[in-house]
C-alpha cells in the first residue's frame, strides 16, 4: 500500500463527543481520515442494527474545524452506511473511539464502541477500538492520542490482517506513568446487577440498571490484569463465537 | 438437581410473538416456565442494554391464557431484570426464541435473540436460544416445537455445563422431513448491504438497510452447511471473544 491510507473513524458517545476529536487528531497524522458516527450516544448498544427504522446521514461541522457525517443510529449501522453508500472504496482501517470507558472483560460484549470495529472486521477491514478508562467527558486524553500514536505506528509496520480486530484499553494515567503493553486476553467476569428500584409520579414501578464488575479471572495475562498494573492493554479478539472445545465434546450426544 | 427445574424463557420478537408461545408449549414439558420478554419488537439488537433509560417491567397475559413479564427493554435487559429483581433463585436454564428467521453465521452478532441466551451464559446460567429458518409470524411451529422437545432432553440428560451457550436453527421443514441434528461451527460470511436509499416528502434522503448473505465458507461442519442440507443446527458458542492465535502471534509486537 504505496498511497495514503484511507481512515474511517467512528464511535459510540457520538460525533461530538471529546473521544472521538482526539482520536482524529492522533490518526490524521497516519492518514485520510473520514468520521462517520453516531448523531448521539450509543453506550451499552452492543452489536445492534438499525432494522425496522430507516437510517438519516448528514454532513456535520465537528469542533475541530472538520467535517463528518452524523448517522441517525448505531455504531455497526456507521460502519455499514460507511462502507456502503459513502465511500466508493473500502476503506484500509476502521478505527473507533476513544470510548468515555473501560472496554474489558465482558464489556466487549455490550460495548458499542467495539462493535463498529467488530463490523468493520466482518467486512474484511482492520479495525482497532479504543477505550480510556475514565467515564468523564472532561477526562484528560493527551496520553490516550500518544498511546494511539503508538499502536496506528506498530499495526502498519506489522500489516494487521484484513479481519483483524483489536480492543485496546488504556488505563486512566499520565503517558510517563503507562507502564507500557500488553497483548492480552479477555478476563472473563461479569456485571452483578444491582437495580435501583423508584416509582415515578403516578405510581408505576421503575428500574435503573446499575452494577458492580465481579472479577471471576485471575490469570495475569487479561486485559483486566494489564490495566490494574498500569498497562496498556491490546486484546486481538475473533468474531467466530464457536465454542471449539464443547463442539468437540458434543459430537457424540444423541438428540434424536 | 431433584426438584422441577426453572426455565426462564425470553425473545427479541417481542412477548407477543408466536415463536415465544410456540416454546413456552414445548418447555413446559421440563420445568415451571418464567416469561420475561421484550414489549415490542427488539431484531437486531445485537448484545444491547439500556444504560440511558429506566426499564418498565409488568405482569401481561399473553394469548394461551399464561402470565409473563413484558419489559420495555432489550432481550438482554429482560434477562438482567429476571434474575436481578424478579426470580428469588438463578433459574436452572434460559431458553429464547423461538426466532422468527435464521441466526446462522454473523447473524449471531446481530441476534438479539441469542443476547438473551448470551446474557444468561455469561452469567453462568446454561441457556439455547432456538431460531426456525422462516421470517413469517405465521409460519408453522409445529416441527420447531419437536426439535425443542429433542434437545432439551438431551441437554437435561447430559447436563449442560455452567455457562453452557447453544445457538439452535430449524430448517422450515416439517419433522418428518427434517434430516436430523448436527453439532455446528458458526459459518464465517457476511451481510453484503444494499442500502435503499429514498427521498422523504421534504426532500431529505434516508436510506433503508436492506443486504444479502455473501457466503464465505464451504467447510462441511458449519451451521450454514447442516441447515442447507437439512439437519438442525447446534453450535456451542462462547462469550470469550479473544482471538488466541492472534494474541500467540502478536506476542512480539513492539509497540514502545
Amino acid at each position: 500500500m504505496n498511497q495514503t491510507p484511507t481512515i474511517l473513524i467512528s464511535n459510540d458517545d457520538g460525533i461530538h463527543a471529546p473521544g472521538i476529536l482526539n482520536l482524529v487528531e492522533a490518526a490524521r497524522e497516519f492518514g485520510d481520515v473520514v468520521i462517520v458516527a453516531p448523531d448521539s450516544a450509543q453506550s451499552g448498544m452492543g452489536h445492534a442494527i438499525s432494522v425496522g427504522k430507516p437510517l438519516r446521514m448528514y454532513k456535520e461541522e465537528i469542533s475541530n474545524g472538520m467535517t463528518g457525517y452524523a448517522v441517525s443510529g448505531t455504531p455497526a449501522d456507521c460502519v455499514k452506511l460507511a462502507t456502503g453508500v459513502l465511500l466508493e472504496k473500502a476503506p484500509d482501517l476502521i478505527l473507533s473511539g476513544i470510548n468515555h470507558g473501560s472496554n474489558s472483560s465482558v464489556s466487549s460484549l455490550y460495548s458499542g464502541t467495539l462493535s463498529a470495529a467488530r463490523e468493520g472486521a466482518i467486512q474484511g477491514i482492520p479495525s482497532i477500538g479504543f477505550s480510556l478508562c475514565n467515564y468523564s467527558h472532561e477526562a484528560d486524553m493527551t496520553a490516550s492520542r500518544e498511546v494511539v500514536r503508538h499502536i496506528l505506528r506498530e499495526s502498519f509496520r506489522q500489516k494487521l490482517n484484513p479481519g483483524a480486530l483489536l480492543s485496546v484499553n488504556i488505563p486512566n494515567l499520565p503517558f510517563d506513568r503507562i507502564k507500557g503493553f500488553r497483548v492480552t486476553r479477555m478476563a472473563m467476569g461479569r456485571w452483578v446487577e444491582e437495580f435501583d428500584q423508584r416509582v415515578d409520579p403516578y405510581g408505576q414501578k421503575y428500574y435503573w440498571l446499575t452494577g458492580k464488575y465481579a472479577r471471576q479471572d485471575d490469570r495475569e495475562d487479561t486485559d483486566e490484569f494489564a490495566l490494574a498494573a498500569g498497562y496498556v492493554s491490546i486484546t486481538p479478539m475473533t468474531h467466530d463465537l464457536t465454542a471449539y472445545e464443547e463442539m468437540s465434546r458434543m459430537q457424540h450426544w444423541s438428540f434424536d
